[in-house]
């Protein structure tokens, strides 16, 4: 009895996290209205606030839920010894990430890119957002750190390099994927996948002989 | 008398869109009103409107300016037989960008990363915004595949991966790398430059001996 009722509250919560999701993504979070929210999942006010005291609360939470996510994979991935290389470690988390979220669409596109840029636009102005992606972002760069010690320790990446530049390089690279995304449609991980893959073939030209 | 006239319409020009530019740094696109960019410029309407007809014409000149100037850059590289390695290209480009406009700042920091994510933003809701993005990314997008498919023919790339890949995935390190910025603060450029660096010497782990 129990355990149908806690099944019951978490699906309920994840109900009202991707619709909130979805509004936030279609015209921001500024110009969303809990009844923008309210209306999206098809609830009661009584029923919602039950779960979340307002917008705040709610972009705090699908924002947390998020990092939380990349943060343990890439905790996890430092812990093995060595980690994956970059271009399958990057795009199993963040294939992972896009696909547990792939149902959430608006106007027939995936969500999440136009989410992404819309919280970070009110993270500008979002004190309290800005210091949970700021401690999020945090933590996901440590674990990078670790994964890029392992990397170097194992003789797999050149030792002369700051461990946090090459973490902060990777984190890049993933934010300007979702980024264009949110611009022009659509793209598979795997283009990401590949182009690190080709990056990390770079050597300097041969000399002509 | 003629040249000395240009130069004057050419700063006056430069002063617009420099103080229309932290404007929308500061508060987005949306929040801002030509009266506030009358105001941060200290020019009277008449002197203002006879450069621009209004914000969308602001806004779409400063995105045209960045992007021209990333375009030409990488259309230089890319006729460079070979071109330069990517860490020092990318870090190259952006640091002109950025170099151009580090006199223009929001609370005491860099605008132009803040004037990034205000774009995106802008660029979800504003058609015409988006068709100007949309194209100059699709030149640098071009003028990157060119760059790839020298260093494949250089043999300093593996050659089976598709050079668009390499592109986006070039242009999301740099996107990214701006968004960080305008979330964390100034970063020095070689921060990427290192990190990209980096990323090329990746090997598979050495097999124990």
């Amino acid at each position: 009895m129990a355990r149908v009722s806690q099944a019951h509250l978490d699906a309920r919560r994840r109900q009202i996290l991707d619709g909130a999701a979805v509004c936030f993504a279609r015209n921001g979070f500024h110009a969303t209205s809990m009844q923008d929210v309210l209306k999206e999942v098809d609830l009661s006010a009584g029923a919602v606030y039950r779960y979340f005291s307002g917008k705040d609360e709610l972009i705090a939470a699908i924002v947390g839920e998020v990092l939380g996510q990349v943060r343990a994979s890439f905790e996890e991935a430092a812990r093995l010894g060595p980690p994956p290389m970059p271009d399958i470690l990057v795009s199993a988390v963040l294939g992972n990430v896009l696909a547990a979220r792939e149902s959430l669409t608006v106007d027939g596109r995936p969500a999440f890119p136009r989410l992404v840029v819309q919280v970070r636009t009110e993270t500008l102005r979002n004190e309290e957002l800005s210091a949970v992606l700021s401690e999020g972002y945090g933590a996901v760069r440590e674990a990078w750190g670790r994964i890029v010690e392992a990397y170097q320790a194992a003789g797999m990446m050149r030792a002369d390099v700051d461990p946090d530049d090459v973490a902060r390089t990777m984190i890049a690279s993933v934010l300007g994927f979702i980024a264009q995304q949110s611009l022009f449609g659509p793209v598979p991980v795997e283009v990401l996948r590949d182009g690190l893959r080709a990056l990390m073939s770079v050597s300097e030209p041969k000399p002509e002989v």
